[in-house]
């Protein structure tokens, strides 16, 4: 068991050689959203399997799929009666526009002090190179506690399209006790280590109000024709309550309430009023005032209209107005009973000059692990022996697809954690990771993947 | 005096000419708002100015202005006692896009039946070309009762940009007693003549609502900032009550009464619900239950927000959302006061999560000729002498920038009247005139020309 000094030994002294690779998956710009990229595409997913090979894994696949490839592979020498940790990740990454934005080129990673910037450093290549070189560590110079899988997908940015299916088609071959999802970072700084328990699911709609049957001039019809913009405007109006509270009924029914215990964990964390305020660059916060900010955000469902378009330069009643409403879910609010109840409130609510139309998108629930699964309190083990700090527990507002897709197919629960800080700007520009950081993470899924739990 | 037969003779036997002549100038793509054509519009100026002089008119110019040119002309021998009539019409056109909606070319006059098709033929080079005509039969076979004075201007289409301007300049040279403005057509059917004594005026903003510095994850920030879109639905809900009334102090202060007669007047119109609703093709009609349709789109003022814009798709919380909004105003808002209120009302009603931004255009009063003085009297007898009917008399909902800028700087009145049905589809594809109505309309003009009031 004292292995594990062995394998910290491997991580460190092949710390340059897996920068210069980290360096070098970034280099191939894998943008999953343009066919462009198709190519890179390739080459990063074959780029991972000959890594994952040289890490030591077996049975490693580039596996196809109707859209982007995903990779396998696997190390099962821990036996049958250890656990079996799979990890997940993806290599595909944004588009880097508007490139003008960016101090350094994209995809010619560079190390400025302890940052090095690239599009894909910390979302999520460099997760994902952290956890291949804790398994080379493991494997080569260590003894694992668990077996290790990997599965590595290439369309995460772009909703993980054909991942459900990859999940189906494979359910066996992916059978395991835990995902460990490096995806959903965000340390607050480099101390302090988080592991993330708690995403909120969602619901999107696209709502079209109809009314004359083409555009009329304003002159002459205002004053008898209910304008669809007016009609969209009072009907977002009268979907919250000043505080932000959604006031149709049963959205709250199911929400699980915040026990003391997670109160107390939510207060905990260094996210204050004035945190968020010079992070969204607002004059003032808003919501419910019965919930802080941190558990608004995380604990608590929210609705926002993200596009709202009609009309055109001209002195027009305009014929439509559309809008597209979304829905952040916790559990155990069930996507099916909110979609059933915002339509009735469209029905119940809609003048009759107006006809509407509602497109709905997929809906996905909220989603908890327990933080008394064992393989949770090994990684906080390992987090703590790495960062010499217990991990926060946090619960997060947007969703990971993945999460729920590993839920809902394999019936695993996800592990997720990641060792990106709160300011490594992903999606935007100048993405970066930061290297000390990067190598603490590594370290901490070497001590998890050598222990068993 | 009798020579008013012979003018209307004169006026018959050379329909068609006439005829050839309205499709000579429909020929000319004079678009005001495309730059491509400008070409087109020096040469439709230059055909109306040989066309004035060929009708007799002398003192003819083209005038340069800061955009398109206009045309002036005159014909002064009734001497300086008599009254003058001052015709004010357009020589340009609407873009005919989309063609594909088009049966026949929209620059290749066609006549199917009775009826001429092509861009211009009732918007409004048949109605200048009717008074034309009118006027060379009054000056070559008749006997003028006024002084004839034209100014045809060719940006009408683009908001009569340069025309306050000219009107300031030229201002001794178009004194008259009253304008006749042949622009604002819409006879209800061939047989009932129509005079629009009163139009509204127009106010108009556009509404910037500023929430977070940029787009925010709608997942890592829904329940803490304040959505600029739903902070924008709430101002509109807020702006009108369920039956479209304004909502914000002083909206109605100053609104003219309708007095019993011009009720009378406006019920007699044969314009009920059934057909506004069938003309806007929406399921019901709308507005304040205590006035009449034709009373609320004319007599009455009203709101509409023409467009809106916010948000991409993406899932995220828009920095930003913009609105224009339109008020159509009536004798006697005061636009000033009206525009004092409404930034009243947001700021009243602002959140302090956001900050606004109002982008103000020039607002215009509303407008009513009376429908007793002496030329109206006159146009009243002259169009039942040549459609054996008493015109209807209207107000309408629209506005003309024109009629302003007569009243505003030479303190002349605008007589409205025109020789285009409501189905003739101004603005948009297969816009067509009626032949015998516009031949009609040209003996109502000859009538008015060749006596004095």
């Amino acid at each position: 068991m004292d292995k594990i000094h062995n394998a910290l030994q491997y991580l460190d002294s092949h710390n340059s050689r897996f920068i210069d690779e980290l360096k070098e998956i970034i280099r191939i710009p894998s943008i999953s959203f343009d066919p462009a990229h198709n190519v890179d595409i390739q080459r990063a997913a074959e780029w991972i399997a000959a890594r994952l090979e040289s890490a030591g894994l077996s049975a490693v696949e580039v596996i196809r799929t109707d859209g982007h490839p995903a990779i396998y592979g696997e190390a099962m020498q821990a036996g049958p009666d250890a656990p079996t940790v799979l990890i997940y990740g993806h290599y595909d990454v944004q588009s880097p526009e508007p490139l003008v934005d960016w101090r350094t080129p994209p995809f010619d990673p560079t190390v400025q002090g302890e940052n090095l910037y690239g599009r894909g450093a910390t979302d999520m290549k460099g997760q994902v190179m952290a956890c291949v070189c804790a398994a080379e560590a493991v494997l080569k110079a260590g003894e694992p506690g668990v077996n290790i899988k990997f599965i590595i997908e290439g369309e995460e940015e772009i909703g993980s399209r054909s991942f459900r299916q990859l999940l189906e088609a494979r359910k066996n071959q992916l059978t395991c006790d835990i995902v460990l999802n490096p995806d959903a970072g965000g340390m607050p700084d480099p101390k302090t280590p988080v592991i993330v328990y708690g995403l909120r699911g969602g619901l999107g709609f696209i709502v079209t109000i109809h009314g004359p049957k083409a555009d009329l001039h304003s002159g002459l019809f205002g004053g008898i024709i209910q304008n669809p913009i007016h009609v969209l405007s009072n009907l977002i109006s009268g979907l919250q309550d000043e505080h932000g509270r959604v006031m149709f009924p049963g959205f709250y029914d199911r929400v699980r309430p915040l026990d003391e215990e997670e109160r107390a964990i939510i207060a905990s964390l260094p996210a204050d009023e004035g945190f968020f305020r010079a992070q969204a660059g607002v004059p003032a916060l808003w919501g419910d005032p019965d919930f802080t900010p941190v558990e608004r955000i995380s604990a608590r469902p929210s609705m926002d209209v993200l596009e709202i378009h009609a009309g055109q330069p001209k002195s027009a009643i305009p014929a439509k107005a559309t809008a597209t409403i979304a829905f952040r879910l916790v559990p155990d609010q069930d996507p099916v009973e909110i979609q059933a109840a915002f339509q009735r409130y469209i029905e119940t609510n809609l003048p009759p000059t107006v006809t509407y139309e509602i497109n709905g998108r997929r809906g996905s629930r909220g989603v908890i692990t327990s933080r008394d699964l064992p393989a949770v309190k090994s990684m906080q083990s390992s987090l703590e022996a790495s960062f010499g700090k217990q991990p926060s527990f946090q619960r997060i507002g947007g969703s990971i697809p993945a999460v729920l897709m590993f839920k809902e197919v394999i019936g695993v629960d996800s592990l997720l954690t990641g060792f990106s800080l709160v300011d490594d700007g992903l999606h935007g520009p100048n993405e970066k990771i930061h290297l000390p950081t990067w190598k603490r993470g590594a370290m901490a899924v070497t001590h998890f993947l050598n222990r068993s739990f």
